[in-house]
């Protein structure tokens, strides 16, 4: 029960972090059976942002971002900040003194189930954002949580150093340990879909090329002119 | 009861469909006595998204597109396709794949009452989708349903061959058989406000032009200083 | 009880206002203490949107403009109008026209709890908006109501000549008569800020520069390796 | 396109009606292959609420009742109005009085998207009513819409005369030809589930009965002590 | 900008008061004009809780009850705690304990945009309560803010001394100098209603008895068979 | 990344699981530091319901209860089912049926981020639910999950084994290790709980019992008349 803040964390492999990051948000879910997705509130501050990196985990008070200010003690380059909260919140946590210090640091990214601010200004320093919402309310810096403990962060279970790879389509999160299956899964994936890209761009119906028509008639479904 | 996929419609004269695209969404909506407009949840994936088009229409389960590969088989260049489910969704139930699809039948944008993915590529392509969210998440292809049978999309009604137009402000279905007296309508709407708008330009206020004057007595407004 | 438009008001002094649209949302917001924001759910109709004016308060009957035509016949050069409803709407109550109107009268800008329309056209504009929602539905100009009453909108008070400030990160009231000392207490924050962003991207980090170290000790927070 | 009242419309077998309402939402939904539910933010306004007779179908502008006082003219005992607006609404359409003149005529109870008030004297009353909102604010009786034509109604399509069933569950809408089958079918859901029931009350695991034992070693589900 | 507590506020004639809650929401928010409710997510936390009495307004900080405490030293009996808070929050800050204590002075009931909890308590007690949410979450009793200052809640403008009416159907504001004119104007409503009520039980039609066969007829409104 | 059934887990001591459950959801959260509650979303289906007991874990794909049959087969009696899913989901994932199931193997209740049905026999049975939601919708029962695994659920993490408490007020999770001592200090809060309240009931003021008038004063509030 006591509140922690954990210095150091296994992460994934680089290559591995930086593989998945390129596969994007919809393949990596795909490759993991369909699952490891934030909820779809959880969305990017600007158009374009990506990010792939080794989830330092942040559970704080709603309305406190004095863990956040913690979680820059321990982060390594590339990591990415994953901040839930004990009640759901608005306020903006995180705003653009926070991004210079976690530039200066090297993080990556944050991911956040509650507001950030200065978003404006954050869009120019090109750091990239998914959080619930965006508001100007401030926050105090007094209550405790911790740092680097597995939480629940936007209907997810993330534990730290888990592989955080966000994009348009949202956030997912892949296990540590599944980093490396999850590429071979997630390339194999983009091989089969490069194939069948250029059949549907030949004007190949989805129906021909996925054997649908017989589920459509094993199912009952009747064609009318 | 029987769940069937329709292979002809009728789709209303493309001229008309095309002035209504010019036209634009509030102005249509307004030529229809304010109505035809789908729940103002349904938004654009990307600004300067506009489309005009007749609705192709399909009815899926809620995490399933099964339908949506039935319906490219049925389509006609310039089609839109209009898609419910049964269940409210995020799920991102159409995504890069199936808008090559689409592009390579001639569909001329989608809009759907659950989620959509691949939204950064969908943008660089051009393809305009109206959406209920944006999220990753993956779907079956399994479950049956019809498609060209009316459906009940985000709070309207829409037949097979109705005119769908979306933009900025949101989409709107016009019946069939009324897009030519529906294209009058807004002609003349749009005419009446050119001349509002040179007024209102030029400094008369509302209150003066639209008689409004009259309106705020009448209902016992009192000015004050 | 008597609806009523008033069309003197009180305004705060011109250079407060500018100051204030400099200092942004967010510092402003701190420099009152935390208070004067309006709910998350009013945004920005496009990126960039920035404003800052005397408040010239609107209160309709949802559904129905009436009362924002008279309220253009009451502004001055640099208002911002702020529009409240009877009952919770996303109806588009304001749009292209209207934008052309308040141009031509010098309004700076539009906050709303309900919808607008025209977005793409206002974008075009350079017309900042900050609304609840963006749709195309069509509004009456029948219903009475008022301008320039004290009114409750989007979770704040806003009394006519009261700050209004808009950017990215939201929309907060300023009370006239506070002007002045909400302009100190935000140039001293943001002194107080550059100086800790220098530190922030030397690498220096909030824990040692807002001494949390004590607080998270304090707390009971405990290091772990 | 022009606003129509329909005096006759044809209605499913009374004695169907009657199962269908005894058999309930959910089995009902489930004999017609999980379709035909309104969404789940329709609710009913008193626990026990239940009813089940022919649609009466309401088209109103939002905030305008005047629709259902024309449908009131042509309602047959047992029928059940269903109303939808032309836009998101929480506005209390229906109350007390209303809901004497429907008992008056025999309406067996109301379903709504929209809000409704007086429900204290409703629930007195015994009067079901399923809406998306319950509140106070009033309406007008002016504007123009249509009676007992199709409508999309919180995600369903409803033609006038379908029959609707209600209850603890949400709202279903069976077309009007499909009643017979639709009976058909959950007779013998009910039956299966009747048998299913007792060897669940006896211990046996659903696992066993649905034989989903194979379906999780298909799937590779591992279990581990 | 400094918080206050304000001790002494005028209130409207106590027969008023009962009288407009015995009038209840829906009548009292038409006899002015259908304004003066607070938004419809605003509920009652058991059926049948209702109150009328003068409004004690409070302004907190979200999740910071301090101002609630505060407010208790000011109310007289019969008074109506009206509790805003400066960003939306679900936190339960109000409880059994704080009844007890509002009880002790006589507070006849709670208005709160926010939560509360132990509402197993306050049933039991009898003590209505009107809240956003219901919640166990804590809050601190640290935050400044301010008692008896006009304050914006759930939509409504609320000044202290306003009379406030709850029942099943929301909650409506009545400034403090309208009670007078709001009661007469609520009398002669609920006469007219009783008139027509009688004539709604016998099967007179609405459009009838409000002449809205000519409106119909006006707006073009087509009968057919 | 394997789907997975985990048979045994560690149960807390079963008299505070009991004295847990005496002491209310609120006493706990705040006995924990105020932590540890799921979303305010998740409701009870009915008054009066209360729960405390063990977690099993449920991981299921939305729309899909398979897992649920399978979690039946590894409960103790006094277990509480908690129940996530893929995706956010309205469906009615749990019914009649498989309450039956769970009363039959001595489950004390079910906790679910999604929806659930027949909630009028639930009622009536007494099984007690807490959910997002009551609809209809109906499931599969063929994508596989995992049991007794952590997981996060409606903003909190769950390990198997913790303590599970609900009543009125929500739903808080108890790490299992920590049962004893929350026991203690909810213990200690409902002492001094229960000496404030008879302090209160005697008219005195939380301002003197809390010392918050110096909190008052230290933070500059004001009193005026």
């Amino acid at each position: 029960m006591r509140p922690t803040i954990v210095r150091s964390i296994l992460r994934a492999d680089a290559e591995h972090i930086t593989r998945l990051g390129e596969c994007g948000v919809a393949t990596v879910h795909e490759a993991m059976g369909r699952t490891g997705l934030l909820e779809p509130a959880i969305r990017p501050i600007f158009p374009g942002a990506r990010v792939a990196g080794s989830a330092v985990t942040v559970s704080c008070a709603a309305g406190d971002n004095l863990m956040i200010h913690a979680a820059i003690a321990v982060v390594r380059p590339g990591d990415v900040l994953v901040v839930t909260t004990s009640a759901p919140s608005s306020d903006g946590m995180f705003g653009e003194l926070l991004a210079e210090s976690c530039r200066a640091h090297g993080v990556a990214g944050l991911v956040i189930d509650a507001g950030v601010r200065d978003t404006a200004e954050l869009t120019v320093m090109g750091f990239p954002v998914w959080s619930r919402a965006v508001w100007a309310h401030g926050t105090t810096k007094a209550i405790p949580g911790s740092v680097n403990v597995p939480i629940g962060c936007a209907g997810a279970l993330v534990h730290p150093g888990d592989v955080i790879v966000g994009d348009a389509d949202g956030v997912v999160v892949v296990p540590r340990a599944d980093a490396g299956p999850v590429v071979t899964a997630a390339n194999e994936r983009l091989a089969r879909e490069a194939r069948t890209r250029e059949r549907l761009k030949g004007g190949e119906l989805g129906l021909d090329i996925y054997g649908l028509r017989d589920v459509l008639n094993a199912q009952g479904v009747e064609w009318v002119d």
